[in-house]
C-alpha cells in the first residue's frame, strides 16, 4: 500500500553548471519527487520510459522503497532534457527536450493506486492531470505544479484544473505570469480565488511561501555555501512536502508550515550535488538537524 | 542630548515609479534614516543642504525630535537626484545625480554629538565615513552602509573602514559584488573576516540576512500589497534598526535580530507611498501590530 501517488516524468537529464556536466543522469519530476517523499512515506509513480530505461535506476526507485506499479515501460527511448546553468544558477536555459515516449504517456492510474489521499501532479499537461484525477476514487488532498509552457499554451484547461486541486504550487516566475502581476501576493489570492485551499510560491534560494485564506507563511530558503545543481529541487520541495503530509496525516495549516520547512530542506540538500547523488547520501537525521537549523534561523 | 547619529545625505529628489511621478520630494540617506530612527529613539544628523532647502522640510525633520545641529546650510543648490522604477520596482534607473553642495560636505561632527554611542554611516565616500569615525569618543555600536560606485572607485578605501565598524550593511548586488562571489554565505563569511561582528545583507522584497560567527538569521520581507516608491527604503531599514538597538541599548545577537524586523517593518511601510508621505502619517502601534504579523509569518 502506498500513501502518496505521483505522476510525472522519469528521464535522462543532461546538465551543465558551472561546477561540472552530467550526461544522461537519471532525472524527471517523478523521480526527484518520489525520492523525496521516500523519507517520510511510501510513495508510487505514474510515468513511463523508453526501452533505454536503465535497469539500475529501476532499482534505485525500487531501494526506496519507491512503488512502481505505475511504471510503464514501452518501446522508443525515455524522455531526455538537456539544460545548461549560467553563474548564477536560478534558470536552467534549455538545450533540448526530446519527448519521445512521454508522447505516448495516458496517465493511467493502476487499481491499487486509487484509493490514494496524498496525489502530487507534478507539472504534465493539464489534460493529464485532469485524467489521473479522475481516476482517483477518494483523493483527501492534491498538490499540483505546472510551468510557463502549460500557461502559455493550454491556459484555460490549467484553470480548470487548479479549480479541482487542495494546493497550487508554481514558482514566482509561473505565478506572476499566470495572475498577469507582478505582485506575489496579489498572484497568491487570485490563485485561492479560483478553489484552492493552499498556494505555496517557490522562490528558488529565497525560499517558499505558502498562502491561504487570511494567512500567510514565509519559509527562508537554507542557507548553502554551494549550490552545484538545482536540477529537481522544486519536485524535491513538492515531494518532501506531500511526504511529510502523508506521514502525519493530517491536512491543517501548521502541519503544512511544518511540510513546507521539510520540503525546502530536501531540496536544499538536493543542491549540494548532481542528480540524485545527494538524495542517495542522505539520511533521516541529517534532515532532522537541517530542521532544528531552519528553526534557528527564523527565531526571533 | 541623541542617542544615534546618522552621517548621510538630504536631497530633493525626482522618482517616476508605474504608480505616478513626483519632482523634487524630501529624500536623501540621512532623511529616511533618522526619520525611520525617530520611531525608537532621538536621532542627531550630519549633513548638508543648500539656500533652496525648504523651511517646511527642516520644520518637518523637526517635529520628529531630529536634532539638526549638524545640518550645515550653505550657498548653492541642495543635492538632487532623479530615478525611474521599472514595473518591476527592483532597481532604480538613476536619471541624473547633482551633487551641488554635497562636493563641499566634510562631515564634520559637532562636539555635542561627538559621545553618541549609536551611529549609523549611510552610503557616502569612505573617506568621509572614516573622517566620521575619526572624531567619535567612545562609539559603541557603528553600522555602515556603502553602494556599487564606492566599491568600484575606491574598494581600498572601504576594505580599510570595514574593519572599524560593528555592522556592515549592503544590499545583495553590492555583497556579490565586493567579495566577487554570487553566494551570499560566502560573502557575509568573507565580510565577517575583515573584522565586523556582524552582516547585514538586504534582499528588497525578498527581506534581508543577518549574519554572525556561526550564526545567521533570515527576516522576511513583510508581504505588501502595493508598493509603490521603494526610494529609501534600504535607509529606513537601517534607521529603524539602530534607532531600535539604540533604544535598548543592547547589542546582542537576539536584539539584533528584533532590530532586523523592526528594520524591515519601517522600510515596508515607507514602501507604501511616495517620498516619506506613509512616515508621516505612521504611527507606533502600527508599528507593533506589523511586528505581530512577522511573528505569525514565520512561525512553524
Amino acid at each position: 500500500m502506498i500513501d502518496v501517488l505521483i505522476i510525472g516524468t522519469i528521464g535522462y537529464d543532461t546538465v551543465e553548471t558551472p561546477f561540472g556536466k552530467r550526461i544522461k543522469a537519471l532525472g524527471g519530476s517523478a523521480t526527484y519527487a518520489s525520492v523525496a517523499a521516500s523519507f517520510f512515506s511510501k510513495p508510487g509513480i505514474v510515468a513511463i520510459v523508453g526501452e533505454d530505461f536503465q535497469e539500475q535506476h529501476r532499482q534505485l526507485l525500487s531501494s526506496k522503497k519507491i512503488s512502481l506499479v505505475g511504471l510503464k515501460q514501452i518501446r522508443g527511448k525515455t524522455f531526455a532534457w538537456g539544460g545548461k546553468y549560467e553563474y548564477d544558477m536560478n534558470d536552467a536555459k534549455t538545450e533540448f527536450t526530446d519527448l519521445n515516449t512521454l508522447l505516448q504517456f495516458d496517465a493511467h492510474v493502476p487499481e491499487e493506486f486509487r484509493n490514494t489521499k496524498y496525489v502530487f501532479l507534478a507539472n504534465t499537461d493539464p489534460v493529464l492531470q485532469l485524467r489521473v484525477i479522475e481516476q482517483l476514487k477518494q483523493p483527501e488532498f492534491i498538490i499540483m505544479d505546472t510551468m510557463n509552457f502549460w500557461i502559455q499554451t493550454k491556459k484555460s484547461e490549467l484553470l480548470e484544473i487548479i479549480k479541482k486541486v487542495d494546493v497550487l504550487l508554481m514558482n514566482d516566475g509561473e505565478a506572476r505570469m499566470l495572475f498577469n502581476t507582478l505582485n506575489l501576493l496579489q498572484a497568491a489570492q487570485q490563485a485561492l480565488k479560483l478553489g484552492p485551499k493552499f498556494v505555496i510560491i517557490k522562490k528558488g534560494e529565497h525560499g517558499a511561501l505558502l498562502f491561504s485564506d487570511g494567512k500567510h507563511f514565509n519559509a527562508p530558503g537554507y542557507p548553502l555555501e554551494v549550490i552545484k545543481d538545482p536540477t529537481g529541487c522544486g519536485d524535491c520541495f513538492a515531494g518532501g512536502f506531500i511526504g511529510y503530509l502523508a506521514k502525519e496525516n493530517k491536512k491543517d495549516e501548521a502541519t503544512l508550515r511544518k511540510a513546507v520547512i521539510y520540503g525546502s530542506i530536501i531540496a536544499s540538500f538536493n543542491a549540494e550535488e548532481f542528480s540524485l547523488d545527494r538524495m542517495n547520501t542522505l539520511t533521516y537525521s541529517e534532515i532532522e538537524k537541517r530542521f532544528t537549523e531552519m528553526k534557528e534561523i527564523m527565531e526571533f
